[in-house]
């Protein structure tokens, strides 16, 4: 039996029932697609992963990538990844028809990464770094940048990085130190160290095109002094050929887990060239205009380790039987056979927590990628306000799946008991990987800022309005149908909630409290995060009932239940902790930032 | 510097001002010992965690214990451990004098093993777990086995176990298939096999002790048939030589944590001899009787671990500088300085969640230890009162710290941000080893439909109003302050809420519902062991503000702050979670009974 990593089910139902993925293949720029045509795609990606990703899994944590002679050295299977990734578009699928791109939606895109993620967290940042910096060169670059570099990334000759963090200033990138002296041809000299860089050296790519935050000799202090460049490994000669652009690689970092995908120390020495991407200054700024896709690929990661892990406990849970259920006098009776544990409410409690959060999560990445998309094929107002949308829910998208992915990986775990903590089974493995989804890309506690401090009054609040109008469109929805009412209410009753907490917060940023405002920004994203997931179930629900309602049989009826009953189980188990999150948010000490540091002892 | 792991202030202030061990020292039971002799014990034990333990936890996880022909073989620094824990007395401290114990309250021996744990989690289970079976001896065992064994292990000469576990039967006990056929002696001849054996095998005993469940030729079935029996790994011949007694190891475990304590596959072959420990048939009535201490020592350990993790990242937030805080126009100046990060409320709101674990899973381990000590003080009803709630805590005394710790060693470990997932820091090893707290000695869901199923109910709910009294106590006490009433009123509350909520559950089983009755226990654990710990941190803060007010300078003025502080901050972000269980728990749908196992797909 083919072990079960993702639902492909799911993943379609999600796409065309839910978030009406059909209708953006009549727009203009979509419309090369059909239903057929992604299918196949679909179903070839995941046939890739059937058999290059998933077989390898375990064994890319078991021998990791490794510093060796100066190099770093990844899983000899990586070698077929890329080269077959490269035949099924891997990276073409991220860009554009004019650069050579499959000029995707990336609902599909997202569809596509996820699938691979679930079957192997290890490879897919390999070809995803290479889309987000070739990104860079396609949207800032010179055309002679484009050309040099760009088509060598979409067919992975060469794969790409971004180097951000340094030593010294980890998560505060206005404290970069790395320095670009300019030289006559045109070329900048880069000196400086940076390090966690994912990708950042391997043995299957000609070349490694790194992009790279530097300060131009005499830039202005801070975020506002930081220019971005294209520093490649191997620089090109004008006769075409590839030599050293001094780049070393200084080590690998051992880490708790993500083992097969390296994680680099970089140094770039005496003569290493670099190359202005845009205008100077204004690297933090192109950064961050890419930053949206790098988030939700990274939320959408921590969704494909937690699908990974639910489904690797509900196989455990399918063929472990140990004990048996209380009879109505409360007796066991010790003469029966064993049950299968799956038949134990407090397993089931367990799956479905896991279920739970793995299909929201996957629901809440293709309704950011849905809005990434009608933003490309809309016009005027309508074009801004899915923009806009899409900026509200990217702190949302990266963060809710890292950290209740967690929380559900943790739970797949505790599934199998004792086995669960052995290394023979993979459940410890996932545990480990996904501990990263919250740290990368900025950790929670920055995307909960950036929530907080900058999302939330976006336009004056317009956009969190807009939100609650999209929410307001499902409840109405649900409303038609008797089941869903309850469910309904409660969605609304919370999207009172935000509103009363953001107006307890705002008169704070007002009066110029600034830390106190952002304090309990933490608090504040669960709690947000947690009403999002509502209504990406509620959504859910609200397909399902149609597709019973009208007889559609594209799917078994049990299935359409199942989202039905998963979404109760949200509402009860996840939705009611809505208010205690608000109360503590709410309260009237601001106990983290008046207080003494001794009191930390 | 040394590093910290611990607070000494931390453990006196709780043993000595919040649970008054020193009345203990008024009984005669404990009144060979004073204050000043247990200080002297618990700095003895720190300065030996500081020497012995702490240096060696990086180490123990990196060289883990292995299977080496036909042995297994752990860390070489347990020598040492060993060797200086029997002059430190470290089983002796578990025992009576009679049998040549030190006769310590249990409060100080769990002090004792929480500073152990704290420094070395993976070292005190070769102690403690000999000290497990040397119990089960002294308890039950006949007056020759306790003489062959006792003395042996007190001294660590042999060392002891637990085997329950076994392949096919898990947690679930009454599926146990070992054999015990008796022979003429009066031995047993063995037959079986063992999983998850902790400190099952090791170089550095001169034999090893098994408590072993098993079931007699023609024993009824479940669990009314196991028997408990000694199986050492070699038996004593009447000239007192020790010859091979057939235990044989299978294999070691490769665990995910807790690397340097090994965890064995044992076979007991052909000719494995064992003895009964008291009569046949009741050997699970003599392990469960014994289950407390056990539990309370996992729940102690998971404390332990969290408070390590707590230490480890406060330390790095207060010597890494990173990011700036805003000024009152909300914008940061990037000529400063970069700040701490302990500056960032962020991070004072994460450390402030792992202080509150830590300290108020600590004070839950040391008031379950002092109803022990008062139990074995005291008479009549009171006796009787003292054990039953320590019946009822015991459930909760194992999760919360369990579950709860892994939560604030998640935290910690975010604290670092990158670094926290590399292996040069230790955070990584702590949440990995924290991992198993939560499914050794019984499951949270297995301790859960203990509290649940057991303990709620204990003598026809009368336990359960037993502790309402004891917090309606702290709640008188927390009232005769201003600054504490505003909590006292909110534990209060959350009593009614308690007890509304187990209204709610128990008509469920009077009507034979026994599924429904148990299916959300887990929940329930959580909703009372956040109020239990509530309790507790109100009972802190009174000792705080009782010394604050009678001018007690034992410790420094902000140290009592910090503990009302910290107080404020359970209150405000966990005490805040109970009502949204509660609604989870007394939703009128049973979604976890109720449900096709098709919907888990």
């Amino acid at each position: 039996m083919q072990e079960q990593y993702t639902n492909m089910n799911t993943i379609k139902f999600f796409m065309y029932h839910v978030h009406d993925a059909a209708s953006l293949f009549e727009s203009t720029r979509y419309g090369a697609y059909d239903r057929d045509s992604i299918d196949l795609l679909l179903d070839s990606v995941k046939s890739f992963s059937d058999k290059e990703l998933f077989p390898y899994i375990k064994e890319m944590d078991e021998k990791p990538s490794r510093f060796h002679d100066g190099r770093i050295l990844i899983h000899p299977q990586f070698e077929r990844i890329l080269r077959q990734g490269t035949e099924l578009g891997l990276v073409a699928s991220f860009f554009d028809e004019d650069v050579g791109g499959l000029q995707l939606p990336n609902i599909v895109y997202n569809a596509l990464y996820y699938i691979m993620e679930a079957a192997n967290n290890h490879a897919t940042g390999y070809m995803a770094l290479t889309c987000g910096a070739a990104n860079l060169i396609v949207a800032f670059g010179s055309e002679e940048l484009k050309s040099t570099y760009v088509p060598k990334m979409i067919d992975m000759t060469w794969t790409g990085t971004m180097c951000l963090t340094e030593p010294q200033a980890g998560s505060s990138l206005s404290d970069i130190k790395t320095t670009a002296t300019p030289n006559e041809d045109g070329s900048y000299t880069i000196k400086g160290q940076k390090i966690f860089i994912s990708a950042g050296d391997h043995q299957f790519a000609e070349n490694i095109v790194h992009l790279v935050l530097a300060r131009i000799d005499g830039a202005p202090a801070g975020i506002k002094g930081v220019s971005l460049f294209v520093v490649p490994q191997r620089r090109l000669q004008a006769d075409g050929s590839l030599v050293s652009n001094h780049v070393t690689t200084v080590g690998e970092f051992d880490k708790l887990g993500q083992r097969g995908y390296c994680t680099s120390h970089l140094a770039f020495d005496d003569d290493c060239r670099g190359w202005l991407v845009g205008e100077a200054h204004k690297g933090l700024s192109y950064m961050f205009q890419m930053m949206n896709e790098a988030r939700i690929a990274t939320g959408r990661m921590g969704a494909g380790i937690a699908s990974a892990a639910y489904y690797a406990s509900l196989r455990y849970a399918n063929e472990r039987p140990q004990g048996r259920n209380p009879d109505a006098t409360g007796q066991k009776n010790a003469a029966e056979e064993q049950t299968l544990i799956i038949n134990h409410p407090d397993v089931r409690r367990m799956l479905l927590h896991q279920k739970a959060i793995v299909e929201g999560s996957l629901s809440l990445i293709m309704q950011a990628s849905q809005y990434a998309d009608k933003h490309l094929i809309s016009e005027g107002e309508e074009r801004e306000r899915k923009r806009f949308l899409l900026e509200l829910l990217t702190p949302v998208a990266k963060t809710y799946p890292a950290e209740k992915g967690l929380q559900a990986v943790s739970t797949g775990l505790q599934v199998l008991g004792g086995y669960g903590f052995c290394t023979d089974f993979i459940l410890q493995q996932y545990y480990r990987d996904i501990r990263i989804v919250s740290i990368y890309e900025g950790t929670t506690g920055i995307q909960s800022i950036d929530l907080v401090g900058r999302k939330i009054g976006l336009k004056g609040g317009a956009v969190l309005q807009w939100l609650g109008a999209e929410m307001q469109t499902t409840i109405a929805a649900a409303s038609d149908h008797d089941e869903l009412r309850r469910y309904a209410d409660t969605l609304l009753q919370n999207l009172g909630l935000v509103q009363s907490v953001v107006e307890a917060m705002m008169p704070m940023a007002m009066k110029g409290e600034h830390q106190r405002f952002l304090a309990d920004a933490t608090v504040f994203m669960d709690l947000f995060g947690t009403i999002v997931i509502g209504w990406q179930w509620l959504k859910i629900a609200v397909a399902a009932k149609q597709a019973i309602a009208s007889g559609d049989s594209t799917y078994p009826a049990s299935f359409y239940r199942s989202k039905v009953h998963t979404m109760k189980f949200f509402y009860t188990y996840e939705m009611s902790r809505t208010r205690g999150l608000a109360e503590a948010i709410t309260d009237e000490l601001a106990l983290t930032v008046d207080m003494d540091p001794e009191f930390l002892d």
